[in-house]
């Protein structure tokens, strides 16, 4: 997605070979008006598999999805990393490393979100190693719902998160892939 | 707004005269048409006051603030509960007690955000005692920034919340007020 690519190369920082900084327009401060350009790509990408919900982890990835989930004309359903007290009755949970803030979290949905059979639509802002995806992927599992697609805004292709999730049989759609960065230079993928 | 006290109404659960669940269209499940509809009617009545951003805390707020601020033209900024090992530089913190959570967490935002000068709405899903509500203030005042309006979507209209702000000079429209709520009953304010 060639906008997209134009607000990496111009906003985004590689702070070193790792780690991409694109706090001032995905992640903290947002442009919701790329993003609502990014939900209007992956509804054009993935319009004909028909999902019945789109889902994504709080919390950068709730802005493009709920734009995907508007254009698709569906719902959405945020997994959560942090439970309040008043997130009872039937959950479903799985442990998630994550790589960026190098912790753990617990992530959790409710059962009665995800109806056993359903297919969902996966969302997120960023794909790496492929964690938070694979966690995502259990709990919808256990919940018996299928993962028919995973839109990825930005993937770190040098990295084996999308070969692992081809490899499960996924169809994922990245709209920018980098191949590589380093200060003061991101080079994409195709 | 009606259709958002018709969604609470007919979706929503009271747990007690404290607690209303609304988790299967504002904040866990989510209803992006409503949302939708909650970003144009926060900019139909905010339109005139020439705000620069929409700020909101993270994630409840996220899905409303981002079609907000996307029918308003503008920027969102998302302060964080959490903070990664990438979020560097010039931090403004403030410590926030969540009655929901039960706990405490360090609601911060990078400075490089919230430009001196400028004026910012906030837009939140709840507003209850207004700790969060405060907390942002905080956290704007620290920047140099003017919270000119507050949008909230649902509001316990019994808890001090919006008195407090009114009382502190802020223009607080709230969706939905709700005046009293037992286990199969809200009521709401006017």
């Amino acid at each position: 997605m060639q906008m997209l690519k134009e607000a990496i190369v111009r906003n985004g920082k590689a702070i070193n070979q790792d780690v991409l900084l694109v706090d001032s327009f995905l992640n903290h401060q947002v442009d919701v008006a790329l993003m609502e350009k990014v939900g209007e790509e992956f509804a054009e990408y993935f319009r004909e598999k028909n999902f019945s919900c789109v889902v994504t982890i709080e919390s950068s990835g709730i802005a493009p999805a709920s734009f995907t989930a508007l254009e698709m004309g569906l719902p959405l359903v945020i997994m959560k990393k942090q439970t309040s007290r008043i997130m009872t009755g039937d959950l479903i949970q799985t442990t998630v490393r994550s790589f960026t803030k190098g912790t753990s979290y617990e992530l959790t949905v409710k059962k009665e979100f995800l109806t056993p059979g359903e297919k969902v639509l996966f969302i997120d802002d960023f794909l790496a190693s492929g964690e938070a995806a694979f966690g995502m992927l259990h709990l919808a599992k256990s919940a018996g719902v299928e993962v028919a697609g995973m839109g990825i805004v930005i993937e770190k292709a040098f990295q084996a998160g999308h070969q692992r999730l081809v490899d499960a049989g996924i169809d994922v759609y990245s709209l920018a892939r980098v191949k590589s960065m380093s200060e003061n230079h991101i080079e994409f993928l195709d």
